[in-house]
């Protein structure tokens, strides 16, 4: 149902967005992450027409975060399984669904709670930084151009601001 | 162009994706929090026709995630900004960027780069457990019902595959 292509914009957010296709995508993905590797079992579980979801998982096959192998000859049936480029998806979308469960939760409390093996605690996925393990806020990381920042279709202004901004207000 | 609601689905990532509202949406965030707060200065980064911001930034008004407020009388004009639930929302475009950077990177390189104020090193929003602040990776994590999973639309399997589900495979 999207008709506009972000794929020439110089934006890192643009081209996952555009990578990952369209709404129902992310919940193919959490799908196939959760164990449901079949098309019919997507199909069941999302309610997603066969047309939509087809055309969806050519999509992300095509994008690299999903590969199919069959397990059936005569007629050929296909399993579904996400890349690693797909596996790396997958903690992002379990921030989503954290935020999604603080912003959005429905009245009888957490759809899906997630464990993490490591340290056997249930876990909310956290976004923190790389080089100091703090956890990240909008209000404590500043934007600068990177070497690839471009004035472009979807970026026509923010390289310029970016540019003149030393710090965040 | 989406004509599908997840509203009904019992999952916190489809109703993220209810709220955030479609593909627009995250870019128009973007540059929200990177500082362009004016409905011209939208139109002009993004492409966006007039028509498809309006409706977009009336979604996620709606959904709370953006105010607006009025900077001139006369004809009125708005700045728009972000609310505490659509800057919650901004380390998770941010780990959707590095995924970006990661797996779509343009050729010349990053687009931009964040800088975390309180180290001062150059970050990548990274995905990490609430409890004991290590890495999150879709493989050790192991998901199972909350007191708000229900066979609904979007997941109508789901709930009883997690049900029977000690740890993933």
């Amino acid at each position: 149902m999207r008709n506009t292509s972000f794929a020439s914009m110089h934006c890192s957010l643009a081209q996952s967005l555009e990578l990952i296709g369209d709404w129902w995508t992310p919940l193919v993905l959490r799908d196939l992450y959760l164990g449901l590797n079949r098309f019919d079992q997507l199909v069941t579980d999302l309610g997603i027409s066969r047309n939509l979801l087809t055309d969806r998982l050519t999509t992300l096959m095509d994008g690299g975060l999903v590969v199919r192998t069959p397990y059936q000859e005569n007629p050929v049936r296909h399993a579904y399984a996400l890349t690693e480029a797909g596996q790396e998806l997958v903690p992002i979308l379990l921030a989503l669904t954290a935020w999604g469960d603080r912003w959005a939760t429905p009245p009888a409390g957490q759809p899906i709670r997630f464990t993490h093996n490591t340290c056997g605690k249930v876990t909310t996925a956290t976004i923190c930084c790389s080089e100091c393990g703090d956890e990240l806020t909008s209000a404590d990381v500043t934007p600068s151009p990177g070497p690839g920042g471009r004035t472009a279709p979807g970026t026509a202004l923010i390289a310029s601001v970016l540019s003149g901004v030393e710090a965040k207000p």
